[in-house]
């Protein structure tokens, strides 16, 4: 009998998770083994909601957002009963091994399921890039192409009408996507949860983008940052209140950032870490995440990828103000 | 000496108001005119801030959104004084004919100019296609791409986590862009200006997409709406309360939808209806407002074109409905 | 029982041809019909290749490219045998009425299956804008998006270098796609199959170009065309011989321009033309072809659609000679 | 008096030149020197075309493809007397450091002005990403989300038709673009010039797809591979006479791959790389060129750079084979 091993989809989704889901089928294939595919995540696992999936079944998904393999958010889960219930569920099942693909709290679940006993592997799945172990995550670089994209028809406005624009873009507590979408759409400031803003600071901002003679003031704020896209945008408005100039609007980017057909990045590093995630289940090394460190598709043990220190970004901050000029 | 005539764009930028400005300078240079491009509408002619534009300051602009000539507001304007101003700084600045780019506030301004005996041409460019007397003002085919791009991009989250997404789109109270978003992304429900909802009927629609097994529920608002995209949501969640499936988010698409390369189609219509108004001012038939009727570029007298009676869109609501089961 | 219609795609592929294969099929279904799906056209229709679509068949292929049904060409079915074996079929299906999607072809073919008896609708998909019975095909205005897309990244590198490119573009015989194309990216010339080209005019154009200071020459150049883009490229290398400016490329755009996601405009064109296909069957007026004319969407007798004459462009292509200055 | 560094871009343009440039500029100012603008790469140093771009001067360039600076090939500078010129006219027009935007041509060109005494630093600015010292060239990541888009596209066509395409790409003699997109864009097969391919292969490969049940056969074949993409697709053209299924088309996608807004990555890449050439003029530490390497952007001894061995990509061309069952 064929050798099976499982792969699921959790937490938010991701452009990509496609692409990996299949990179993980062919990758199974090409060991002879059968994969199955238990849909919308932990909770399907829980309810057995599974199917095979051979070669066709995943063709055409490269391109697609979303996810085939549904995803969702297990409460039941989360607590010891439901875990132990995901373990029997596996060996009923006939799960060998299996391949998780999303965040970090996908990848807290998996851990949990490596703890009683399960092979387990992780590919990391998310747009936010909030977990320090991986240089990338699958997703980030959709997600910023959407974003710069979106700023890009923003800045036509704001030049039009010498406006300010203040844009929020996901990342929860991580200012990678606000740091990276700053610097490549020429943002005049970006707002990070990591770096503190002096007051006053967004004002003598744009006293200083005016002098310079900027045709717009593009600020770029995490979500998961202080002050809030809202609260920026207010300030300048009471300051610029009587004027025409460099009024401001707030643009929450919101769920567009989460979906769209992967980039050629982002397919590139599914199938390469989604082939990575199955060699690692063939050699035994299991209870690990597949990262990209020093920009090779390499893993770590699961342990340490969650206890990963995150970046502090001062470099590149430090650039984004110099190319605002 | 040469004729001259001079462009301003006024109110909100969409685009092809660049491709537009370009078609009015290179056709006013066929005839041998010279073209003065006024800088920030209204407000910039009453300031006299203009210059001459040769075919080559309007190379390359084409295919950029925005307007090179910058577009505001101006309280001074809609003053009877403000409008003596405007004719005489006309005068001053030798301008003999003016072909104004705007939506509906831009035509007011430019009747109470026809009033006071400037030949004038207005060219409707808006992304809230609010000007009935035209079937498509200029920018409102490349607004409703970016907008089904985005309403893609939502419904692969969509799926993959089987939520409702509520989108506000623009339009101001006009509901042909929410209408034609939601038959072209396949909306399940739309909700207009002219269409009162029957109370209960969002939650009774998401019933029965339910029950059709139908993967997501995106409903498109138009920003002048009741209920509005928040209060939608509100009564989804409400109503979801406790169970995981269809819980609603809101994406406010904003600015966006307002900036971005000129369609296809915005190019071809801005290019056709700048020559137009370039042809009117030649054969003497000012006091007029460039429209697309039955199809093809023709005109109309302003004071009708500002009298003319919005649409009820009941077909197209119809069919909105018969293709989103 | 419930009635039941045909619906099949015949040619080549086009976007918006799973727009319109979905409205036909919920617009069906409204009707209280069963549609059948025939697979690849004519040519499936005799190997009695088919499947009943209901509504979820059709969900979420509104913006993909190609077809679900795939298409094909059959020689079987241009023979009187060919088609009396096609009315058997359908027969033998129980097909009431037939809903054909393509060009010429296919609309040839029908004209065939109407004066056998059977009830049957063409609506027009292509890219090449051929049927003059309709002002617009569906698939035109998307493959009109990649068309200027592309031009303007041959643009970049035109402009950087001081490059002349010759962009060949499809259209068959008719030069739609390259007037169209023409006038939305801003070429200095193009070539049409209907408009005889002076000799010694590419070259007289080119250094019109240089003397105006133009920074670079782009030819658009019909497939039908006299001279190819082949021969325009040679034309402009052998006179420029030695220097190094406004060297010239070809660039064949070919099938790029077939696929892709469908524009707004044509997701909406497809919507209303499948849904008008319906209507027409409801009420018993076969034999038809749906058309866009004057803007709105109505219908024809094929005969007469067949039978229509060619536009001849000469409006447009002034207009692109003016603004191409 | 400002320390005055030059910066020019030399052979072909690619997506994030502009990005680079304007990085250069920003660095450059932000260490108190004058950037002066070098048109037309080596060939205007030496009519020394050139300007003092300041900051103002680079700004709303980060997003278009193309270069603001013009580039070009010159034979003048190939010989030792216009080398020797290029360094007397760099000191009259007082440029004490150079940063030179290209390939690996204008690296040759750049250790020929080092050789001479001249402060170099060079910039891999290439969509062949030929130059093997640098895992990533500014333009590859953007010519890779143009290729797959049309690869994507294509495949729409390929599988309403069950047809085969044969799409060339470019890359000089470097099949990376080539094998990249192969992965990305999910195609049957890849023929690269590093890697020769057994007679017959195209043809059994061919078969088991359709075995396999695919539903198109695409091939990537790099522009200096052997076959080239005309014999593959003769080769399938022969073998497939008289049957309908598989005939084969080819598509050279050609130079719309050099253009185009740049991607999040080229920007970021460029944004990096730009100001880490006016770091290493700081230093004092030029010769070199700017690379990435494990994934950070570092630098290395033009020399070294130059005589770098190229990779074999026998994994990768493993993986592509794996993921295309």
């Amino acid at each position: 009998m064929k050798r099976r091993i499982g792969v699921l989809c959790s937490g938010g989704d991701a452009p990509g998770m496609n692409a990996c889901v299949r990179a993980v089928v062919r990758a199974g294939a090409s060991e002879g083994w059968e994969v199955l595919g238990i849909r919308r995540g932990y909770a399907g696992l829980l309810d057995g909601d599974a199917e095979v999936l051979n070669n066709r079944a995943v063709g055409g998904i490269l391109r697609h957002g979303g996810t085939i393999l549904m995803t969702a958010r297990s409460k039941e889960f989360e607590t010891p009963e439901g875990q132990a219930k995901a373990v029997s569920r596996l060996k009923e099942l006939g799960v060998e091994g299996l391949v998780v693909l999303g965040g970090d709290g996908s990848a807290r679940g998996a851990l949990a399921l490596k703890q009683r006993g399960v092979p387990v592997v992780v590919v990391p799945v998310t747009i936010d890039n909030d977990l320090a172990a991986t240089e990338m995550c699958i997703g980030v670089d959709t997600a910023l192409n959407t974003i710069i994209e979106a700023v890009d028809k923003i800045k036509d406005t704001a030049a039009a009408l010498r406006r300010a624009f203040v844009v929020e873009v996901m990342g929860r507590r991580c200012g990678y996507l606000a740091l990276m979408a700053a610097i490549a759409s020429g943002a005049e400031m970006v707002i990070l949860p990591e770096i503190p803003l002096e007051p006053g600071r967004v004002l003598s901002e744009l006293e200083e983008a005016r002098k310079r003679d900027k045709p717009h003031f593009i600020v770029i704020v995490a979500e998961g940052a202080k002050p809030t896209a809202e609260e920026v945008c207010r300030e300048i408005n009471n300051q610029a209140a009587g004027e025409d100039e460099f009024q401001a609007r707030v643009t929450v980017l919101g769920h567009v950032q989460r979906g769209g057909t992967p980039s050629a990045f982002d397919r590139l590093l599914a199938s390469q870490m989604g082939a990575e995630a199955v060699k690692l289940l063939a050699s035994g090394q299991h209870g690990r995440m597949v990262v990209l460190r020093r920009g090779q598709v390499t893993h770590c043990p699961l342990e340490d990828a969650l206890r990963a220190e995150p970046p502090r970004w001062a470099e590149l901050y430090s650039l984004a103000e110099v190319l605002a000029q």
